[in-house]
């Protein structure tokens, strides 16, 4: 007995051990990331131009630095220790998680080789370039080949990872965990078919029809970006509160960059033309900022400090964007306060704006467009990369292609290439498998919603006084606080007791666009 | 033969082996640095102010990974090969200058225990809070104990490195290589006698007599900040001539920061009551950014890609701050441009503005003083702590001595420890010996600016009409592109032929103050 109890005793001992170093690899490589974070906020915001390569090369030393942290022997004999049954057992829920992560990426993380990694670093900044070319201009040709050969090393990384798995499955595992080509095909499919039905239930509408040769009012009047800065600290106090642990900047592209716990940062532009891009983008990037400032603190430097999937963070924007942003409710409350600031609407009304800043209509630009047309450029890009890795198609089909998608779905065809098959940087970058997220997030975001407002059926009456509280302590305890702790689309089913379907998006946009179409 | 060129070829083969894994360390520092550099500049600029602790954490560790390859045993093998004659003698000169810093640096670096530095760095943030409190309070008993505590670490570290100099020296050597306490001792009396003869004369004459009780009008007009940028603006670009290398920022107080060789940041700020402050630290910041941005590429990454001292460093930001942008040829230029922007000078006219700008008085805060008192704060410092150093004095008594020398060498008594002994930060972070170097560059700018206008007797006429290419020129060719090729004394004796001495500096402020002040 006491051999016993003095071996349970070493047991929980070794552990102890194990786990304490665990924690300062874990801090090491948080602090490396905040500061590699640091470099990419910097070069993205105010970095002098001609200390681009300069930082580009840091930012390779700082990543090279955490990828061999991540691989070392060092951590892989923690893990593996950890994982036996004696220890794991000893271990608390939260660690017996931190390990059961750790196994999963790092099996796929020893599968790539480093060569492999810094190889498709150093082609993805080639890439990126050929992309910027080729949208100056306007010609796909100039990235075709570039495109090819990144096509090439990322069939050739899924090779490493999983030879016998769909290719597409193995890229969407690092951004929708647990989510397969297939869930997506089907849920896509569905979607598809109730946009199209509604877009032409909007567009054989009275109202759509007369306005259909106006173009938006709004986007000819003027909004001077001294009051729209005012606006834009307005809404970030009204969705963060909490000022000294976020702050704004400009950029070419809006985004959300957490540097460290209290550090998230977002930023925003003022474009011309597009007089409410600052508006809505800002509620976007909050929405994601939101999300990160309220993980739980207990889990601070351990590798569930982390949203579980990119369509879940998406999800968080959306809904302080399209659900309560761009909401009648919002406007009541808001519309006044706006309107003192743009002496350009005074001849406007509330409904009128609220109609204009909805307005539907098929077009080109996916980061442009409204959010009703919105998923269907995202089920474009997913069926388009599917066809590329399933061999379907090849790279320089891509033009004619996406074209084809955009006229049969869309009713609209691109002049060129720019703002055609060149729209987005993500393919530049490899970054295939990430577009279905966006539409992933929109329709978590429409679920989430409704079962927030299930739980408090007053929640809409708050929004019009300006009221949010209600609306961001729900998603702290029903999404944020888990962090990385469980998959997507369980962090979903415990929310609203249901895996992800287009269910209750289609409900929302027919409802809200019904209303506005008057159908 | 032939064995004795294989032997050759052999060594010369060992030598560039050794090298280039000298090169590998150095870059992999210069990038840790780069990254340390950015973390401390968006402290000082923009960190939400919840995050400050998390960032000491980033910096911290990221300092450790610098110190760490600084002390590797690797590197001192590399060195230490280098260094035998065989190899050394097979390198070009720029390597055997780079091996030569090494050996010094790593001599020093060696002796001093990890545990220490990390104690010590760990003091400093307790020590600078405890300096920031007594600030608040007004009272030095609050910050007495911390700066006993670093004090005492400061002689220990100086013991670890070399009991048997004077301590002064060895704190000398971090900041100007190659000084000794007695060169200093000698110089800074000259400068103190001569300063205090032209501050005598100044206030016996007619002009300061008359003036004498009415506070400098300047400080009571109206410079509205948008339009301080705009002069800003073109005072930086009037120095640096490249904005693709730079930027500019705000602080509470104003910094230089190289974050790599094309991104040489500065800060300002704009305080009320003092509205050339902005104008004056601008040109004051880029005469530093000036300096970093000069150097020769060639030794980028090497531990030579940086200036030699502290003193030869600010001698650049004096001489854009004070001899050129303080100077009446360049007001002859300027202020039609600058009336322009502030109406408030409308009834002003060059000369007086010239005459208010330059207004000699004693006062008691270094950082607001005017040229000709400023070097009396430093020498009151250098000699509290020769002092303490010394043993002669203990760090309770600093507030009565402080006092006491102000009373003695510029008339004037702090009403409270705040606006006297409490005043500058250095202490609190154990900067004993980095004082001098201010006075040592204001000596070392008037030396390489009369030197200067021998070899362009027509460059104060270009200043004249705005051109400043030639100041530019001349500083790139004698002092920047060196970088820390040698030491500063030698830069210094290479320019002008002479080393560090007084009469320059006393000679230009007779003539300038005796033409203002008439006699």
């Amino acid at each position: 007995m006491k051999l016993k109890n003095k071996s349970k005793n070493g047991t929980k001992f070794k552990a102890n051990v194990e786990l304490s170093k665990l924690k300062e690899i874990e801090k090491e490589i948080s602090m490396l990331k905040s500061a590699n974070a640091l470099l990419y906020w910097d070069r993205a915001t105010i970095l002098p131009a001609k200390a681009v390569l300069e930082r580009s090369d840091q930012a390779a030393y700082l990543s090279k630095l955490i990828h061999e942290k991540l691989i070392s022997n060092e951590l892989k004999k923690i893990i593996s220790t950890l994982s036996e049954p004696l220890h794991f057992n000893k271990l608390d829920k939260i660690s017996q998680l931190i390990v059961k992560k750790y196994q999963k990426d790092l099996k796929k993380l020893i599968k790539i080789p480093t060569s492999h990694v810094e190889d498709f670093s150093k082609l993805c900044i080639k890439s990126l370039g050929a992309w910027e070319q080729a949208r100056d201009k306007k010609d796909f040709k100039v990235f075709e080949p570039f495109l090819e050969k990144v096509l090439e090393m990322k069939l050739k990384e899924v090779n490493y990872i999983d030879s016998k798995s769909h290719p597409y499955n193995v890229l969407l595992d690092d951004y929708e965990e647990g989510m397969t080509v297939d869930d997506v095909k089907k849920v896509f499919e569905k979607l598809k078919l109730g946009l199209l039905e509604l877009i032409a239930k909007i567009k054989t509408s009275d109202k759509y029809v007369k306005s259909k040769n106006l173009s938006n009012k709004l986007n000819k009047l003027k909004f001077p970006i001294e009051q729209q800065k005012e606006i834009i600290e307005d809404i970030r106090k009204l969705i963060l509160v909490d000022m000294d642990r976020t702050i704004i900047a400009e950029s070419v592209h809006p985004f959300t960059n957490t540097i460290s716990p209290n550090d998230v940062r977002i930023t925003t532009a003022y474009r011309k033309g597009q007089p409410l891009f600052a508006f809505t983008s800002t509620a976007h990037e909050c929405g994601h900022a939101l999300y990160e400032l309220d993980f739980d603190p207990k889990l601070r430097d351990t590798i569930l400090f982390n949203a579980p999937s990119y369509g879940l963070h998406e999800s968080q924007s959306r809904i302080w964007e399209n659900q309560i942003m761009r909401s009648e409710e919002f406007w009541k409350y808001y519309f006044p306060k706006f309107k003192k600031k743009f002496p350009s609407l005074k001849s406007m009304n509330r409904q009128e704006f609220y109609e204009l800043m909805n307005q539907v209509k098929e077009s080109l630009v996916r980061i442009e467009c409204d959010e009703v047309t919105y998923c269907l450029h995202i089920i474009i890009r997913f069926e388009l990369e599917v066809a590329l890795l399933e061999g379907k198609i090849k790279v320089k089909d891509l033009p004619k292609e996406w074209n084809n998608k955009y006229n049969e779905y869309l009713h609209i065809k691109p002049k060129n290439d720019k703002i055609g098959v060149l729209q987005d940087m993500h393919w530049s970058e490899g970054l295939f498998g990430y577009f279905p997220t966006y539409a992933i997030g929109t329709m978590y975001s429409a679920m989430l919603f409704k079962e927030m407002n299930k739980d408090h059926p007053k929640l809409m009456q708050e929004v019009r006084k300006g009221k949010v509280d209600t609306v961001r302590n729900w998603l702290k305890d029903n999404v944020h606080k888990h962090a990385g702790k469980y998959l997507a689309k369980d962090v979903v089913k415990k929310a609203t007791g249901k895996y992800l379907s287009p269910d209750d998006f289609l409900e929302y946009l027919n409802e809200k666009y019904g209303k506005i179409y008057g159908f």
